[in-house]
């Protein structure tokens, strides 16, 4: 690895750079390898920075000559030059420089899709990605203020995830009439949703961890629904952290 | 505030002396305010290092005489103090010091509780605290392995909710016998939690974040259950996190 790759690396930590070069890295051993290896993803491995002992690893599986005709660089780099060049605190393995890819925004819904206004931590994102790959989640819409898919803490998040789900960033309202009317929002007033029956496709939107849903775009959500809380205390617990209502309505959708 | 008394608060920011003189830290003002209002709460309140401020709006609630009466000694600090003898990057309000509760593990259970295997994570430890308290779980037996209740980072993410849930740490095998056969705890080969309905009491087991529940403690587990999962790809999620778990299963539990 020479000191300029290991500058274009640490650059791709910003997200100003990441766009500019329309690239991200993903570290690890197991992210990379499951990057490497997935089928169907949209996520095409530009380069990888790899130590000796996984480059040999790939070999014995057949996965390194088969990267090499698809156009991977393969950067030997020894743990050390990984360690200063990630976010990782120590990397024995991999960072590959990965192209953001272009997916379209689907021009109709067939499912349910999420749309996140203004999360803010990079772990609730991740979370809430992984939550929605569970529950076959193919679409997650955010707002532009939503913290970056491609922040390191976000893809660690995600636990492979992100691999399987598209992330669309742009106008939440914009996205929101693609729920043709069956939009649902968690609000304190709204319908139990242990006594609904959800529709097949429709739109669960999410508010900020501090805020909650927007009044403006409350506006717009056509269902307003509520987790029932079981507390006997009136000084019980206000709500739940973002990505824990979302499992939960998810949960709650997917069972119908 | 002295040099010492700030010593005092710095030590107890580390288990080992918190165990010594059974006693933690709660701080900043939205929590501190919520415990020295929680009505019914076991935790009692010995200092409060407070700006002037802050002291101003708690006579101005009338709130300050009664604690004066009941024992709670007042060492005015500024922001400066507060910020440097706590955990909190800023802290313009206030740090209580607080009696370590005894509360004693019930003989018998008379609705759900909890049991966590070796949670890890001190993030985790408090968003399942707050979990609980929205599910009218008042009760969490956690193994000695367990990530301490008192750990700052714990209680801030139980968001207040630690006041109405009592934790207790012992052996995870003496609290499982509680359950009078009434163990649940999520693999991958258990019933749908869909597809049943659950006992008024009982416990649910929730393994550490890295190994889900141990080979032993698995096999003194009387109900296996699963959350379903959606996804379409097999490649898909192998696994929720351990919180994400435990407020899907308890939120099928109560909708019984």
């Amino acid at each position: 690895m020479t000191n300029a790759q290991r500058k274009f690396l640490r650059s791709l930590q910003q997200k100003k750079i990441r766009k500019q070069e329309n690239a991200f890295l993903i570290e690890g051993r197991k992210i990379v390898t499951e990057t490497l290896l997935a089928k169907s993803s949209a996520y095409k491995v530009k380069q990888l920075f790899a130590t000796q002992e996984f480059l040999e690893k790939l070999e014995s599986k057949n996965i390194l000559n088969s990267k090499v005709k698809e156009g991977v660089e393969i950067i030997l780099s020894t743990q050390k030059q990984l360690s200063e060049s990630g976010s990782l605190k120590s990397n024995n393995a991999a960072i590959a420089v990965v192209e953001i890819p272009n997916v379209e925004v689907p021009k109709k819904l067939e499912n349910l899709a999420l749309l996140l206004e203004n999360i803010n931590d990079p772990g609730n994102l991740g979370t809430i990605i992984r939550i929605a790959d569970w529950y076959g989640i193919e679409t997650i819409f955010c707002s532009e203020q939503t913290v970056d898919l491609y922040n390191p803490k976000t893809l660690s998040s995600t636990m492979g995830s992100f691999l399987r789900v598209n992330v669309h960033y742009g106008d939440e309202f914009e996205f929101l009439k693609l729920a043709e009317g069956n939009s649902f929002g968690a609000f304190l007033d709204g319908q139990n949703v242990h006594q609904m029956s959800f529709p097949k496709k429709g739109i669960l939107v999410i508010g900020s961890e501090s805020h909650g849903i927007s009044e403006k775009l409350g506006k717009e959500i056509s269902n307003k629904i509520t987790i029932p809380s079981f507390a006997k205390d009136t000084e019980s617990a206000e709500s739940l952290n973002a990505a824990i209502a979302t499992a939960i309505i998810c949960d709650n959708w997917r069972r119908n």
